[in-house]
């Protein structure tokens, strides 16, 4: 098997060190139109995308074989974003790339009443990902910083320690062998425009439209606040947050591509050993 | 959006309705060299599995969405067969088409204790499919009936009834709103030997590659009589089996396709409708 290019010359620099977030970083300057490190063109993207998703597919595939030679190692994608930012489009189009045998895809919605009852974080450890398997959150605990810290669901006193009760959830989940690749996802309110009119234009897109969104639409500037503060607070040497501008989403997808496979690449894999004698076994099936 | 035709014509007979096995067939006469109702050649499949892979993941979506609005269905895929038979390979190339948004996979393996102590069915039942999920069961409760025969893991007395116990609990899930898609996948002793001897010349294929496969291998007259009596005692008109020749891999995973197309299109879904008033929505959108 070669070994594919590991930074498509299509890109200029390497997304996992151009799009991460530094505190002091502002939101305000954010262009969800950018590409940053993309120097190709849009018409690139397909045939790039799908190459990319053949190699992170392989990449997996080493990180499952090896969770059954006892490498408990993981990797979980955390996607956070506003309505309409893109989230679904990744789950379908670049973690749909992988295996779904690995894969293990949780979307937490509104918490149910059992899961208000317990800690923030109790319904969050229970969707974990497995030895081997990649975790895709589909929003995720940070939701107990954004939508509940703008509509006040908690007081200030309840969601205000949070940020370091994430971190240190996140410092264990690191230390016990789950990387994380956090991205958050911005698009513009004039493109999330277009998209919210384009679901209530076609039937088969209403199921995804919700009279709720337009109500968070309006709270943009508290969101942004929100975020700012999520991002400065919780985006770590342990566990960093990338910033994606998403207006164009065959940028975004390839982006978040590149931030898995240079996960996948930090941990060094290799395939695991035969626990069996290789030539012992090949004879038995030749006589099989 | 157009329909895409649904019977390609690169098929000369519906693989349902071909493959479908009738209780009284014989397992002996499955030549799984064959491809059935397929007149194109091997240099067709990429193209149309695309193609089809496309078609099954908007349908999919759509079974996904109407979840939403109160249709509790959902699909489940049993896939059974002898090691090497590709069961891996249909959940990576054709299941790996869907949304894994929309999927729930599950791989049975050598029971736990717990599991044990429990009805064989009990694990099982904790693994259906959510509603407006594809479910996919790798290996599954016909383990039960298959291993457990054939190594005597349990005594006649035990197993024999098992076939009726599994009848009434598909004709259950079937009331429910679960369609299931049987498929057994029949690939030759040749064959099975050649892609054993892949997994051994391969160091990225060593971790698939299991000792036990051989003693599997030369137990095939006692698993040719547990598959013959399964499809003849299970193979129901609600949930009937079908027979899926193996060798050719591109055969195999196009006809499964084919399964799952029509047993999405057989629950004559549209998209849900609107639960706002969509004009409305517009007004409050042009203002936002």
């Amino acid at each position: 098997m070669s070994e594919p290019l590991d930074l498509p010359s299509l890109w200029s620099h390497e997304p996992h060190s151009l799009l991460r977030f530094t505190p002091g970083d502002l939101v305000a300057d954010i262009d969800p139109d950018a590409t940053p490190g993309f120097r190709g063109v849009k018409s690139d993207a397909p045939t790039l995308q799908e190459e990319r998703n053949v190699r992170f597919a392989e990449l997996q595939e080493m990180l499952y074989a090896r969770s059954r030679v006892d490498d408990t190692r993981s990797v979980l994608l955390v996607l956070q974003g506003m309505d309409t930012a893109g989230k679904g489009g990744i789950v379908k189009h670049v973690v749909g790339g992988c295996n779904p045998q690995g894969v293990d895809y949780f979307n937490f919605g509104k918490p149910t009443p059992e899961e208000l009852s317990h800690h923030f974080l109790w319904r969050i450890r229970k969707a974990l990902p497995r030895p081997g398997h990649i975790g895709v959150f589909d929003r995720s605990h940070y939701e107990d910083v954004l939508i509940v810290r703008v509509h006040n669901l908690v007081p200030p006193a309840v969601w205000e320690p949070r940020y370091d009760e994430i971190n240190a959830f996140e410092r264990e989940l690191v230390e016990s062998g789950t990387s994380l690749v956090k991205v958050a996802m911005f698009v513009s309110l004039d493109e999330q425009k277009k998209r919210l009119a384009e679901r209530l234009e076609r039937p088969d897109k209403y199921w995804k439209y919700n009279p709720g969104d337009i109500d968070e639409r309006l709270k943009w500037p508290l969101y942004q606040e929100a975020y700012q503060a999520m991002l400065d607070r919780t985006s770590t040497e342990y566990a960093p947050w990338h910033v994606v501008p998403c207006n164009r989403k065959w940028y975004s997808r390839l982006a978040v591509t590149e931030l898995m496979i240079e996960a996948l690449k930090q941990l060094n894999m290799s395939w695991p050993p035969p626990d069996f004698d290789v030539e012992a076994e090949k004879k038995r099936l030749k006589k099989a």
